[in-house]
């Protein structure tokens, strides 16, 4: 049985570390985390699992011999001026639905890991799934010499953990494991508004990132007439439009631009650069979307007479969870009570690592209200509990 | 005559005071501007001129006595990383105009006075024509209060240079002036297509700036579909776009976004806020211009269910300069053997104040390649003397 007051206390007791206020800022690979993590292992070595850090940083806590193992987890890092659910809450069920089992004399025949994983916001390195990365081997080269604001690297940061600062190093064989369960809160408001605690996911959308630049010409705001100009940020507006069409009129699509700068950046003068951010997601022909903004930042740039280089940062290909998992969970969910829906992520996940390695792998999401990366995210304990137990159920089925 | 040698040879020697290769940086109400106009007074003093700064540290130095005076000049100050000709040019044109009717001997009935204006750029406290503004009594009230991002006020700023912090008490009659003449580089590249070397400014644009702060929801790029989203950028996108529109579409009309800023600025995340600044310049009906871009921004904002804030920072109408004064330096300049033409200037001028204060004021713009507020600005020493050779006509026939 889930214990309610305990999943309750721990929740508090975790947010503590980097917490202020309602918020929590706990970035990935920071000191923060690293106690976070510690917190966790002690609870479980307290269990009997076999607690060990790899050289990503990445918290496994084991129970049982030999054998494929069911992998179970989350992260423990925040966004800057998060809260205490995102990720946290998927560890802490995890850990929950382990000491339920082992409270309960539950006799399984496979052995279950609970994961922590590292710095899976990549707010701090701009690397976002590091350590689930890092333990599929799915790192991109040289990741390690990535830098912080402060000059600091992967590999250094590492290292101030007590690691050898090769966090590719981390990597394990997927046929260790026989299935992969994570339970996230809901980053968006569908179950919310359906009023129901928990859903399963089918898919995580596909996901591109990149900096677009353009450069036209400076020029003085009074003294050139709008036929000569070739103003950056007038193109650059009209590629944020095309991207806001082209996401509209695809299914399944979001297009964002959430970040732009202009230079010189002064109000008399005509912007000579703007470089601004490319978020795009589908849950279908993602590829298609892609191509069709990126057409369409070309032609603005052309018909404008200004250039545009566009620098490709990420790009994860949608991710379809498990059938047989989907169905576990679906039986899982249903024997706490729960019609549980499935649901499309729009967010990024842990779980694509070991989905895209091969790794039979699903997700429960639990009712956030207040959205996610805010201080204002929240799930209940009833939920996390249902949440929790369902996890539980879902382990019992696989591991026997 | 005009002396080009000593003209080239004061133009090298003020450049070095906030100059680092050819680049200038002399910020108005700074030190390195105080040592500017202390330059220029010494050599007007030592041609027998009363020289005097007032509280908003402008510098007039008087030739002759008593009546209204024939007002001569431009600013001393320049825009980070700007060039040597921009305000200084006049001020150099200005002395060396007055030096050679000294040297000349020529007897003036009316006194002559050449001025130094202070912070005409604005470039450290966000007030331009700061100098003009205050002498001719158009300096906003609280003004003084207004600080740079160090937070020192202008107050301030001008009791570091020694005088009271009450740039207000710079105030003068107007009627104690016969005429403003101001010698400025021009900003835009017309002399120089045209292959002249002098033109004659009809009028100055008027000159609307505000911050434009639109209000719309911050919301996770992967998980809020696009018809719930209220986003800041494409609204502000859509503005920008329809500055550009308008102002290609009305006669003598230049709109410009300049600067642009978004909160919370990352690329997973739907901008909740965008800032962004508006340059609107018009030779003909200017307020006709500002009414229809604030009518577009309203209109875009209420179409896309954010809000729109304007703050005005300032509103300047067009300035037409004086008929007879524009006769008086088409004859000084043909003398010269230039047939200026007459040009609308798109930038603002301290010649403005003036202006609006009814004063008769002229302005001659001298050709510049390689536009302004940039190290590359250039006017050469044969095109300033035959500027400054015109300025000297024309003081001549104002004042006998």
């Amino acid at each position: 049985m889930i214990d309610q007051k305990r999943l309750l206390r721990r929740t508090t007791e975790l947010a503590q570390i980097g917490g202020s206020g309602a918020a929590v800022s706990r970035l990935g690979l920071s000191a923060d985390e690293q106690r976070a993590r510690d917190l966790v292992g002690t609870w479980l070595s307290a269990k009997g699992a076999q607690v060990r850090r790899d050289a990503a940083a990445n918290l496994f806590a084991r129970f049982g011999g030999e054998g494929e193992a069911i992998l179970v987890g989350s992260h423990l890092d925040s966004v800057p001026e998060g809260g205490r659910f995102d990720g946290a809450l998927g560890v802490l069920c995890a850990v929950e639905a382990l000491e339920s089992l082992v409270d309960a004399e539950v006799r399984l025949r496979r052995p279950v890991e609970v994961v922590a994983w590292a710095d899976e916001e990549g707010a701090r390195f701009g690397v976002g799934l590091f350590g689930s990365a890092a333990s599929f081997g799915r790192l991109a080269p040289g990741v390690a010499d990535r830098r912080d604001r402060d000059g600091v690297s992967i590999a250094e940061a590492l290292r101030a953990l007590g690691e050898r600062g090769d966090p590719a190093a981390a990597r394990r064989d997927p046929a260790e494991l026989a299935a992969y369960l994570e339970l996230h809160i809901e980053q968006g408001p569908r179950l919310d508004g359906a009023g129901l605690p928990l859903g399963i996911v089918s898919d995580i959308v596909g996901i591109y990132h990149a900096r677009v630049t353009i450069r036209g010409r400076a020029d003085h705001a009074g003294a050139t007439v709008m036929t000569a100009r070739a103003d950056a940020l007038a193109a650059a507006s009209e590629m944020v439009l095309a991207v806001e069409r082209i996401a509209r009129g695809r299914a399944d699509s979001v297009g964002t631009v959430g970040e732009i700068a202009v230079r010189p950046g002064a109000k008399n003068v005509v912007p000579g650069e703007a470089v601004f951010s490319l978020d795009l997601r589908a849950a279908r022909d993602h590829d298609g979307l892609v191509r069709e903004v990126l057409d369409g930042v070309t032609s603005v740039a052309s018909s404008r007479g200004v250039t545009a280089t566009i620098d490709e940062l990420a790009r994860v290909p949608v991710t379809s969870l498990d059938p047989k998992i989907r169905e576990v969970l679906k039986r899982a969910t249903k024997s706490v009570g729960v019609e549980a829906p499935e649901l499309v992520s729009g967010a990024g996940h842990d779980a694509q690592n070991p989905a895209l390695s091969g790794v039979r792998t699903g997700m429960i999401f639990v009712r956030s209200t207040g959205g996610s990366h805010t201080p204002r995210e929240f799930a209940s304990v009833e939920d996390a509990a249902l949440g929790a137990q369902a996890l539980a159920n879902a382990i019992r089925e696989l591991a026997s």
